[in-house]
């Protein structure tokens, strides 16, 4: 078995014991006036109460666990336009090894900020105009530190898996079966792991949310190969902006037959501002495309019981802003 | 036993059963900054993502399930600057039955919408020159209708107390038992309840929180007798703006030995935009006087084990704005 096959179930589950005590196990929110409106049975994992502020600490910190500690001693590396950024950070501030983050010059500026406050060294590059894998492999290089990949690999897919085994127990725990599963989607390490951890049960869908402009996810599973995104597409979704889908990513998506769905950055505004005045939680937009798709009537919700991941709440006051003052 | 004699822990579990099933429940949270940053272990019981966006909702359905089917079908009238005017409008709603709710001309516009959003008819007075308990007794007197005491009732404890088993139940899951409990208090409902539901825990000190300029329950405390605000102090906490204790809810916050605290409207817009920040919690400012106390380190924390709740998330964006401003 080579260190890129996909994770199993077996690895999600230790994945979880590493994080236990660590990552914070947050809650599924189920909230009475929004099922009423759907029609549907839905259930919100608020990954944007998990420590950093998203879903990447769970990811990031798995990785961390599993480097060999004198390589790890070096030093980690990583590019990320802000959650994943966080998450290492965090991990290696709590592992007390020196993290370096290389982050796009237009990244939020709570994003930048934050990463800076867990303790690491924070290396600016133009999104357009320069390559972040590049400059984080001399980066890498030239220190012996470790690259900790945003999202292809079966360390990172395994530690954001762990959501999925939390949805398992949350949903014993009140006596509910999922029929659909709703996943935030940029470079698909968070569906890959959670369609992995939630392979066991019967009849369940899930579905990636992409924004428009990024669905590259979409348009690969449809076409059966890995397709790509015009990157100079602007869209509100600051952290699902990612290329194209992982290899490895891919490969667990399609084994597990997901399903893509995609909506309009006026739709993320507005479920933004219907999370900030019903839900009372604070979202990032590309936290917030599950809760798009569901308001906006992008998938059908009658009758269904319907779990989406809310990945993250990491947002700046003026975009926060903004997404109030368009509803 | 007359139906003005504090609720006992059973019937704090009675109003548990009736809830079931209509009420959240809301998640106890864990943030390992906050934390690292107190010094000690902070667990915020997030009414704010309750049915409604507070507790209130809580007392309120307790309330109205216990009135005989025949005098209830009459209707509901109650007051209330916006919380338990959700909390009962949003009640009658499932029961069915008319309510009428008597809310200051300067409640928070978000509060008067979603009460007649839940069908509930809204009368505005003003809360200077009228007196509402007046008001919503000649309404209740012309309509045969009930009135649903916002605090100072047994049902409305017991139904607030429900947050108390709650907590109890989720300390347990995780394995803590907490030595310090903090309520955001008005009249004292919340307080009395929790602090009948919590009395079996050895060595638990519970603290009310309320904003300076009506620090009734403090003074009161201190007193060993019930006194009284000058209403026309200005607080940005208008949910917890009653002029005095309960004569109830007074009767047994003594006998648990509850002490007072009080928090500054600065300290509590600082505690609004540091929980959309940090926790990415929508919370009203009278809902995060408690995290306010925390923050500005009215409550020595470190080594302690304290629950606090956030008790409310309803806030107009004008407010919530200048909240995060002010930071």
């Amino acid at each position: 078995m080579t260190e890129m096959s996909a994770p199993t179930y077996a690895d999600i589950e230790a994945a979880a014991g590493r994080l236990a005590g660590h990552a914070v196990r947050t809650p599924l929110i189920e909230n009475p006036a929004l099922n009423a409106q759907t029609g549907g049975r839905i259930l919100l994992k608020a990954e944007s109460l998990q420590r950093t502020g998203s879903f990447k600490f769970r990811g990031a910190y798995n990785f961390l666990s599993q480097i060999e500690p004198d390589t790890r001693q070096k030093g980690v590396v990583a590019y990320s336009s802000g959650n994943h950024a966080q998450g290492v950070a965090a991990a290696a501030q709590i592992y007390g090894v020196p993290a370096t983050i290389v982050m796009p010059s237009d990244a939020p500026a709570m994003k930048v900020e934050n990463t800076r406050g867990y303790g690491a060294e924070v290396v600016l590059y133009d999104r357009l105009h320069e390559k972040r894998e590049v400059i984080a492999a001399e980066i890498a290089g030239s220190k012996n530190a470790t690259l900790v990949p945003p999202y292809d690999h079966p360390w990172t897919i395994a530690g954001q898996g762990t959501i999925g085994l939390e949805i398992l127990d949350q949903c014993a725990e009140i006596g509910v079966t999922p029929d659909t599963m709703l996943v935030c989607c940029g470079g698909g390490g968070l569906t890959a792991g959670v369609a992995t951890a939630l392979a066991r049960v019967d009849a369940l869908r899930v579905h990636t949310v992409e924004p428009a402009g990024y669905d590259d996810t979409l348009r690969s599973l449809e076409a059966g190969e890995r397709q790509s995104n015009d990157m100079t597409a602007v869209s509100i979704c600051d952290a699902l902006l990612a290329p194209t889908p992982g290899e490895l990513t891919f490969e667990v998506m399609r084994k597990h037959r997901v399903c893509g769905l995609v909506v309009s950055d006026d739709a993320v505004r507005h479920a933004v501002a219907y999370a900030w005045r019903n839900l009372k939680l604070v979202l990032e937009p590309g936290g917030a495309v599950t809760l798009a798709v569901i308001l906006s009537g992008g998938l059908e919700c009658r009758g269904k019981t319907i779990v989406a991941t809310l990945s993250g709440g990491n947002v700046d006051a003026d975009t926060f802003r903004d997404c109030l003052a368009s509803n």
